[in-house]
């Protein structure tokens, strides 16, 4: 694997775990006044044409980076509703 | 263009203006507690390796995406730290 693909993988590894820092965050203070609900609708929405993207072109690397994104996004948008 | 390829500009699209309600709501209500600090790190160093990524395979599509990514990015960075 060279370095270039090596990074690659990083940058997308870093991206699935984006959301996750938010997600512990609102879980522990129960609160999510701040956050943005439209940021988390945008998420969702993104994710999801990635993933019919990813499934349409076979490709398994954006599949697996948008499943893992849209489970924290969906937790988000839960939490979000749920906390206010 | 494909649909399939039109389904990608429409992901892509949408993945590049994911904070800009966050920062819009920040920017008003001057109140970022709630939202995560490690949140926007994540993003932040995620979008810089997509960016150097995208610089190193000469793929325009990634530079353009990242590059919007990664102004609202250290638009929320800075709003975070100022309006704690």
């Amino acid at each position: 694997m060279s370095g270039i693909e090596i990074l690659g993988y990083v940058a997308g590894t870093i991206s699935t775990i984006v959301f996750l820092p938010q997600v512990i965050k609102t879980w522990k203070t129960k609160s999510a006044k701040d956050v943005s609900l439209l940021m988390f609708v945008f998420a969702t929405t993104s994710v999801v044409l990635w993933l019919i993207y990813g499934l349409l072109i076979k490709n398994g690397s954006i599949i697996y980076t948008n499943s893992c994104i849209l489970v924290l996004s969906l937790v988000m948008l839960y939490f979000k509703v749920k906390y206010k």
